[in-house]
């Protein structure tokens, strides 16, 4: 078993889906908190949905966060994980929001509740790790 | 599609496996962290190692932090995450990190380096959602 090799900024963005399932972390005054969340990679950035009454809701717009996706063959211990972390903004221009519809970022899954916030993340690093190479 | 469901404390200790890859979420003075991790729940607790020299381990001990672990089928928009938070302690006796080792929590994987730290999360919150329920 090889150690963990870390990647290059590059390999990152090759190893990101372009939509998918990640988890987004971020400093409440209680502590940290972690929620999954549906997400597109939009030209350097991140961009995911959430309920605008939800804890992430009204933390996230604003705040740094540190955005996580992974890929774990638990049994084979191999696998990868990449970490986007920055400031997050609320997204409220319609066109961009309607363009984003369309990319995939449908309005089902993790995001419950009426009414919706789309935030972005322009990511200041990108990291990874990749574990288990042969 | 079914709006996500909370799940109650109990129904998120059925989920969770017993060992497996989580994700650690921690506040760092520069803003959220995340970082994956192998672990094992015992007996009311959450154990994962680190790399004694990693930003997690000189982080962690003491700290809040926020555990989560989560199965999601992305095609058919279903799945469960789970999250454990509370502080971190380091784990030290000797007879306690042997009995940690034979139970799975092997000397591999996402923990890198020489030195390796054993950290504990007794939890005192846990909760969970899961979406797609048919």
């Amino acid at each position: 078993m090889t150690a963990p090799r870390k990647l290059t900024p590059a390999e990152c963005l090759d190893l990101v889906p372009p939509s998918g399932v990640g988890r987004v972390a971020i400093c409440a005054p209680t502590g940290p908190q972690i929620f999954p969340v549906n997400y597109v990679v939009d030209t350097e950035s991140i961009v995911f949905r959430t309920s605008a009454y939800s804890a992430l809701g009204t933390l996230a717009a604003g705040a740094e966060i540190a955005f996580e996706v992974d890929s774990v063959d638990h049994d084979h211990a191999t696998g990868w994980s990449v970490v986007a972390a920055g400031r997050a903004e609320a997204i409220d221009d319609e066109a961009e929001l309607d363009m984003l519809r369309e990319r995939g970022l449908e309005p089902t899954a993790w995001a419950g509740g009426l009414r919706r916030t789309y935030i972005r993340l322009r990511w200041t690093s990108l990291s990874g790790r990749v574990v288990g190479e042969s």
